[in-house]
């Protein structure tokens, strides 16, 4: 029921599960929060089975379902195409959107390999021409505490930047009981905690710094190799073709030195996204386990009387927080999808391309290809080509 | 769009500030996260004012907008009345949406004074009768982590209660140029700090130890007693007529001590209410401000290896988690409205009265008087009426 | 050892329990740690065992071992008598130290009762007329982060103060097979938790804040009321007869609330003295269990920005670092006697009264009498007589 | 003043900065917390300055001063030589020792290269055959909340190990007035960061882990090259010759992947080691910063009642607690120090090889001498050259 007299943004999302319900919580809500040029409307859902897709449709709050994404991206009340599927169908359902004259807004990673990320590139500046928006969706850079982080990097509170280091843990592959699922195969996920984890903290120490990696050196393990096969007899089990592991350092283009650790064996830590800038006049840390915070050293203050200080990113003049509570009054894990929904909605009523883009997307795939790659060759110093 | 087999619940709002907005919030999103037996409606807000009472509907989600509480109880299409109104208008609204057959959800503090919240308690008692549900907004008791604690408790897990201490801190008190709000002014609030901030704390501590206070012993002060006028020339004050902070200790019905305090001039305390309860088995801890964890020592444990342990609360078996996200995705301070909602409209759907009660309200309120009393009386030992 | 130039001061202690450790170690490490203008030397140690006392002598490194106080007091190589015996005996030989002509430090509380503290202060003037230092051991006054509160409070950082609040928690009375030893006999220990842990928080309230209390609202318990006499028989228990736990509130001569409590059965805690104070401009917070951490909240900062920061400290320029480690080389516990024993000697050399004095103490002893008069009377607020 | 039946065990120290400080207030302090078959004497103490030694050995609190090392060895009442002096002297010293018969404890690391800590081990081996004992100081290893974390690794309690994550971080070289002190120069400390931090985490890994690193890949940084000459005129500056930084990943032989970083420009950290272990069956974490905590998450608890827990290392059964205060009672940096002597006294005693030994620290400096390898060849994964 938005307000008749704001136009709306007919959305058309590819896929339901995890993601897709926290994209639908981010498009239910953006316009409860925000007060937005466009409305946006939850046109259509698509997924393959058409029973578990109504029933999704339904739950989630989409008015009508599809069974061919093709069909979605054809409907007249869809105008943004938001792809929430697993990566092996990013490059097709993408592309096939922009050439539709759709906007897209596609979950990271971008794509599985270079190559399709490359694609997906080639076709968004192609369709930015035609007025077309597309945007990749590394959500965490949308957590208030995060951009606060790059306002002030930005700002210049940390001043030359020394180190950036990231590490990103979860547990739930320390189960032996779990099935040989999508996600531990490379065909469906392209890579294991790397691509899933790996992606978002590439991305995020590259735009929380400013800067872009310049080589890599990479080590990467899968610690348990072989996995029940779902459905499969008692005692059939599947070999895991992704890593469970990945440690690996860089550079960035000032010289600064980072380091990176991303583990699906990381027993206790369930989705512990740590991340730390030292520069030569302050730090910042920042734990997703604690996503209201930010931790900032103010090296310019008197030694006597610094500390790292605990900001609680909830006041009015923090990022996205004019849309939310008094302060003090948290926000959670979904809100990044809030706010990534009113940034791109904003976006395409201006015509401006948003951040993050395809080609930071490409850029991200061009480092876990260098990461691989080192991984590969004895984790010697790889190179992470530069866009062209 | 909800399924279309599962029948409607019709909701009427009266107030849509920030309780209007939060509560608005729980409403459209609970069926998205939780299969729910009715499909809650936001069928109609309402507000004195008839232009912002119409924004407010588009912004939230409102069908409708009513500029009259008595038109919106009167409406067909409203079950259930949701009352997000300052406290001198709670009784008046519940009582009437009560003997027009609606069910009722009211925020707290129940009343704004003990003979209110009799003739409340006593119209939702002779309702029940009639299949009606009236229940109080004390959201907090819904924050998973305090909803494990409230089971771990009653497991018997941390033994004989010996403490409860309870604060709740805000800083916006401290503001020079805060001018007189309704907040501040006994006659719309009832009372300070201690009404909107004790009355959560008194919930909470009775709540999660299963016991009541019998009786309090009190100190509350203003300090900045006076503050401009809103709309007022330079210089025109008014007189702040309620607590800025309180302080209180008290017994449970086991004879456990309790401290408390509350204030809205505790610099840096965003909206910090910290708990300990101390048994003999074991010590759970939480802080609002770190609202997905509970702490929890095991005092059974051989002593060289016991300690708080941070329960990330965010686990598919902790409460109210089955609607939401994978392990360590956090949630935030508005998820309470929506597990709120989750357990009101079960409630209605099946015909039993849920937690809180008005007569838990009520109690609550009987409590706050205590303290008032006391206050007056040199902080002597109060004791608090019990029910009859 | 110390330098032969450096005048000794002759060191006579009476108790060489835990409190007797403690200031050995302060005794033998000051003149390592700090240039002194007075060589402490480890002259004799008192004690009723003749075995027990010459086997501290030789652990504890006391050239000789006293097994009557007044022998202690009278030996020529002993200028400075240090009370670390329970609190029944403290007034008696303070007073015949002073009055011998010696130089006294007491070990915390001053005195089990008012009459006798007025009487060790009555003495204490008088032997400052001759020059005489007495002190009295609130040795928290000397952890380096507190110092460093106290520093910023009295450089007006935090402003007009608002509430302080003081919790001292531990938990070994928890332990049932705890037998009655002599800290739950009130004939002497004077009292429980009360004496003990709550000397120590209502001093350094008053010490921090840089006021007295004028009154105080109490409440006191006795949880486990019988306890198994040592060296009795099977099922042999006598009375517990002193407090267990206490919460109480109390006004600072500014009007500020403040709240506090202690406790022997917090299970978990271990020695948990946490103080926090709210002023106008800033916040001060410290946990004795990271007793190296001083958190301030500065709220004169812009609010997106401001947040409770964690100062280590641990630097050159903190209270007592000077004579210690590199920043981040954490200190513990004992280091405060070692403070304590510094600014004694330094006191003694230059012939000015350092703090806290036996009128300090004696004040504490007042506010402990009002606590437990107000636990009496229905916890009315009870006025702290003034010092005349 | 030891008790008159306990052998001495003389002790001749040569350096008497930082390190000789610390190492003094261990062997001051040892014989009075610990019971010991051998009482400790502070000998002699060795420096090149006549004045500055003398004044050391009073301040310190040993009885004799020398100019000249080998002086100090000859000494028939030094038994032990503890070598606190910067890397470059470690090998001479201490062979000179062992040659004469005297046991040896020296500071980390063991030498400047892999030749020097060669012919040390051998010169250790050599003496170990006529029951001389030789340790290096890697004190860390005796924090008691490390220790204990030792103990749950070597009882199983983490099951299979997946990661160790290590950094230790410093911020004095953030200061650009810092002028080009002799840690600076690659000469006197053989390497920067890496070999100062990087050796006690390469230690501790080890150690914690029960596991040796079998390769390495590494990348160094020198971020301040130019720093004042100290004594230099304005504006004359020296090259520093060492790193600032490093960052590496390894493995350790069981395949667990390992990251470290060490940084002496991270502004904030001021002595920040921390590490993290983690296995199947649960996780360590720690930091310096809080020397008395140690982290345990339990993963074989159910989900729903897990999480990092705080174990306060204080408890009676905590490693070397024994000694010490009651449970709370925190310790400091230099208690460490005090335990290296209790272990190395009663080795002494019992004819026992403490460790670490010269063996041990041996091995560290050649995984040292790995990680500068790999950062000269592109962090190309290098292998560390088993023991033979």
């Amino acid at each position: 029921m938005p307000h008749s007299t704001t136009p709306p943004l007919g959305v058309g999302m590819v896929g339901y599960a995890f993601m897709g319900a926290a994209h639908s919580q981010g498009w239910r809500t953006v316009a409860r929060a925000y007060d937005l040029p466009l409305s946006p409307v939850l046109a259509a859902v698509c997924g393959r089975d058409p029973g578990a897709v109504r029933a999704a449709a339904d739950k989630l709050g989409w008015a009508a379902a599809e069974t061919d994404w093709r069909a979605l991206i054809a409907r007249d009340d869809v105008s943004l195409v938001d792809i929430c599927t697993p990566g092996d169908s990013h490059a097709e359902i993408a592309i096939a959107a922009l050439e539709a004259g759709k906007h897209v807004l596609c979950e990271k990673p971008l794509a599985n390999t270079v190559a399709e990320a490359e694609a997906m590139t080639e076709a968004a500046r192609a369709a930015s021409e035609r007025g077309q928006i597309a945007m990749v969706g590394f959500n965490y850079r949308r957590v208030p505490a995060l951009a606060l982080a790059r306002r002030l990097v930005a700002d210049g509170r940390i001043g030359t930047l020394r180190h950036v280091r990231v590490s990103y843990l979860q547990d739930w592959g320390e189960d032996s009981d779990l099935p040989l699922v999508w996600r531990l195969q490379k065909e469906k996920a392209g890579s294991g905690a790397l691509g899933d984890l790996g992606a978002h903290i590439v991305d995020l120490a590259q735009h929380l710094s400013g800067e872009l990696l310049t080589g890599v050196s990479a080590q990467t393990e899968t610690f348990i190799t072989e996995r029940a096969l779902p459905g499969g007899g008692p005692g059939e089990t599947g070999r895991v073709t992704v890593d469970d592991a990945a440690v690996f350092t860089g550079r960035l283009a000032s010289g600064a030195l980072t380091s990176f650790e991303v583990s699906r064996l990381a027993a206790g830590r369930k989705n512990q996204l740590r991340i730390e800038l030292n520069g030569s006049d302050g730090s910042l840390a920042f734990d997703l386990e604690r996503l209201n915070e930010l931790e900032f050293h103010d090296h310019t203050l008197p030694g006597a009387e610094a500390g790292f200080r605990r900001i609680l990113a909830t006041e009015p003049d923090h990022p996205y927080l004019e849309g939310w509570w008094p302060p003090g009054h948290g926000l959670g894990y979904e809100h990044t999808f809030t706010h990534q929904a009113r940034d791109l909605v904003r976006a395409i009523a201006e015509g401006v391309q948003p951040e993050p883009t395809f080609a930071d997307g490409l850029q991200v795939q061009r480092v876990l290809a260098a990461i691989e790659e080192s991984a590969e060759k004895n984790a010697v110093f790889t190179p992470v080509p530069a866009a062209e």
